[in-house]
């Protein structure tokens, strides 16, 4: 008689909550929540009709719309696991894992077509969907473009009964060797995951956090773990919602302005770019809460946010976890009169269910002070079990009984955990580890740095030695050198991190979904030489 | 791999969460998290070491203490189950559900030692841990004394580890026939309780519902459902608590001053009794937010409370419910500056996870118009499995897949849930089902009502005929008499709502957890004839 723990009831939840409540898709469709739930239930009828129910896949290649978050909903209840395209992959990549997941359906728009289209020959056949904002011919060999059908779905359609472990959602994830791994997620930890994440941000007093009058609006891809969670969350809860589509700073900041969004999340990449963009300095961003994952939030763009009126707050974790582990602490900041930076960019406390580890290649705990760093191990009941079809890649992923998380980090007597660096970005240089992260922290406040990046290279003598990689607007190397020389006479960066090179560039490399691609920084130095 | 849902998780988030916080018992005992975790380590170690592990049973007779809290995570977090013993039942009633629970030990504090000892030769043998505020001789045959225990117990005991579904807790509910109903909870479900409520309490903006800088202390007995789920939810979120120990109105009025309590909950008898004490008009109770439950809040109780600036809203549930379905939607009273009474008295919407349906003798839904009535059923993730050993009360509660709540309601096109009636209680009259609670709520409001009871009494011609038992500061027969005819005149209530009868009373009977005993009356009146 144990009740499962399914999508559905979050949709459920949020209709009985609140359905008038509207959801908008840029400046294209608003509906209300009432609406939206008849088209979950169209869509799920028509992805039925064209056979595809119970264990089938269904990969979506979509921008942020309202109809990416219909298809997070109607296709995993109808016990059909959604497979989340991420569309910034390479065509061989992408093509890689359509057919690593056996996708059994494609729903597409239209400006992925000259992406997806060459790749068809070398799949095994598939339904395909269009989508799209603006009429376009039908391609050859499609099913049908969602909207018609849609039109001849059934609004009262039953989605079948499931255990909860049925799986629900399956993506990929690019590491820095091999081929894109595919982590999954059943219905339980879905639900699971929002429920921990809403016990972590919705208690937080004043206006911090999450609240049911907020206005979410995400600024991460929705491929990109399910948005790190929030549409289910927001649908949950009722809470108002506007899909920004592309991202296109201009058109994200006017969302914002014309939406009054108050909630949403990204990576730091984001955050720097709509603060850079000129249009920015006549919106009024105060309130604006924002959480940010994916990698540190530097010191410098939290100053620059926090001097915007942003709520801005580090999020913790990664594709294998659903995403959230830690979130920086939102109670101490709320109405806080002094600097809240340090708060804002620490990796923050072990959210509700969530179980951190620091620990030495033994799974020895390392003290708890702020000082001795090791692996960050996790546990929650939201974490996957694993990598799809990847025996070896599931073995060391939860070596232990814990999931290895690949990032180093201390932890503090209080219970904060504080990311250093990515194990395998740690400069290793004299015998000291020295954090990229924090030599990247220490180089983004200094004026005129747009964005940074610390690497380690080769070296015979020392075994790597620190180069930093900046983006500027002004002449900043000299500076550059002077603030870390700085940090080391403060003991708070050892000798060894004095770097060898500041070299300004005009980007950084970034991966697929904006991250720093420190593996390609390496390659291009080591060429450079 | 999937991870347990288990209390000890929701014990370490709070130790994890807030190490330095503290805990209060009345003007006894103060301690940090950290200190408590400990005590509940050592408390599992005192136990274990009394050979009480997985599968035993382990009842615990106090007053709301620290002890109390310490025994709600120890004794499951050993795979044990807590069998919290309602200590206002009748000697009869208390050694009947110690038998059926087939108890092993028992936590007994010093005043109920009258109680317990007369029973002890009718029990199989217990072992037995007594429980005091001050010095006191051990009995005979008691394996030790609480304190004494746990000074002698292992501050990092560690507690086994074993499935989600294990039995977590006991009690038992005193319907208006026959025995005494044992219901139980599994660690699953009070992990997802809690979740569940903290999703639908927590996001309320501003000062609303609960938050991390709430300060808690629980006016609904410990043994009543688990004080109805909150402390377990305090202790997850790291909240300041506070137990005051045996109930005394002045005692709590100046417990809620000296601590600043913000968050409490209560049926409304006991928020009447603390607005009726003298003493409660020098304490300002500005802020203090009560969830009312047990049984409606009649609408002059609501209306006395937020004229003192608490901020009250209803909840809906049930022992067998875990027990929170519902609350009143207090999103809508933050900030409302219009009368918010029938909104806060309201039964209100499902909390996420929650599914409610308001059904005909057949299971049909009726209309959603606000109107139509019909019994209340639910299903939920933490709804109990059924009664212990009992059979056929367990088929009846979960006939045809949903748990019926044996409570007549409608429901608003919005979803809004209106209780109007016990199934039981509901008034039979010219073929009208007349709502007792509707007719209390009008009588309530009358001034100089301080409390009111009504029910049906046989009648040959009619079936039923109304009765309103009233407890008041003044003659307020005819004015009672007179608000009942303008609600009929105003087409609120059928006419056959008008009283057959209003008698005031030195006092209304009330059930062992302080609801209004409408048996009780029912067969006072009838023997009075």
């Amino acid at each position: 008689m144990d009740y499962p723990l399914v999508i559905g009831q979050m949709l459920a939840s949020g209709l009985s909550a609140a359905p008038d409540q509207r959801i908008t898709y840029a400046d294209q469709v608003e509906m209300t929540y009432a609406e939206f739930g008849q088209r979950v239930a169209r869509l799920g009828s028509a992805l039925a009709s064209l056979g595809l129910g119970p264990g089938a896949v269904v990969a979506v290649m979509d921008y942020d719309s309202h109809r990416y978050l219909e298809s997070f909903f109607a296709i995993p209840m109808l016990g059909a696991t959604l497979h989340t395209v991420n569309v910034r992959l390479s065509p061989e990549q992408v093509l890689y894992t359509i057919n690593h997941a056996e996708d059994d359906a494609i729903l597409v728009h239209a400006d992925f077509l000259p992406l997806l289209l060459p790749l068809l020959p070398r799949m095994r056949p598939v339904r395909l969907i269009l989508l799209s904002d603006k009429p376009v011919p039908l391609p050859e060999g499609f099913a049908g473009e969602y909207e018609e059908l849609l039109a001849e779905g059934d609004a009262a359609f039953p989605f079948p009964e499931f255990p909860e472990t049925t799986r629900a959602t399956l993506f990929y994830t690019t590491g820095t060797t091999g081929d894109p791994k595919g982590v999954t997620y059943t219905h339980r930890q879905l639900v699971l995951h929002s429920m921990g994440v809403i016990a972590c941000l919705a208690p937080v007093p004043g206006r911090g956090g999450i609240k049911l009058d907020d206005v979410y609006m995400p600024l991460t891809p929705l491929f990109h773990v399910h948005g790190w969670g929030f549409p289910l969350i927001a649908t949950m809860l009722g809470m108002r919602q506007v899909y920004p589509g592309r991202y296109e700073p201009v058109k994200l900041l006017r969302l914002i302005a014309e939406h009054g969004v108050t909630f949403s999340h990204c990576v730091p990449t984001i955050l720097g770019m709509l603060l850079a963009a000129p249009e920015s300095e006549a919106v009024n961003l105060t309130g604006w809460k924002v959480i940010i994952g994916g990698s540190a939030l530097p010191e410098g763009l939290a100053r620059q946010a926090v001097a915007r009126g942003i709520d801005v707050h580090t999020g913790y974790g990664m594709s294998e976890t659903c995403p959230i582990l830690t979130i920086a602490d939102m109670k101490a900041t709320q109405g806080a009169t002094g600097d809240t930076t340090a708060i804002r960019i620490a990796t923050g406390k072990a959210a509700p269910l969530v179980q951190i580890r620091v620990v030495d290649p033994e799974m020895r705990d390392v003290p708890h002070d702020g000082v001795a760093t090791g692996e960050v191990v996790a546990r929650a009941p939201w974490l996957t079990h694993g990598y799809l079809r990847n025996e070896a890649g599931t073995a060391a992923l939860w070596r232990g009984g814990w999931l290895h998380t690949g990032d180093v980090g201390n932890m503090g007597a209080d219970g904060t955990l504080r990311i250093t660096d990515r194990l395998k970005d740690v400069i290793k240089s004299g015998g000291e580890w020295i954090s990229s992260l924090e030599l990247e922290s220490i180089v983004s406040a200094v004026p005129g740095v747009v964005e940074v990046a610390a690497v380690g290279v080769p070296d015979e003598q020392w075994g790597e030695r620190p180069v930093v990689l900046v983006v500027a607007k002004t002449e900043v190397e000299a500076a550059a050198h002077a603030a870390v020389a700085a940090a080391i006479a403060a003991g708070r960066l050892s000798k060894w991190a004095a770097p060898e090179r500041v070299m300004t560039v005009e980007a950084i490399p970034k991966t697929s979904v904006g991250k720093i691609d420190k593996k390609a920084i390496r390659a291009s130095l080591a060429k450079a030489g």
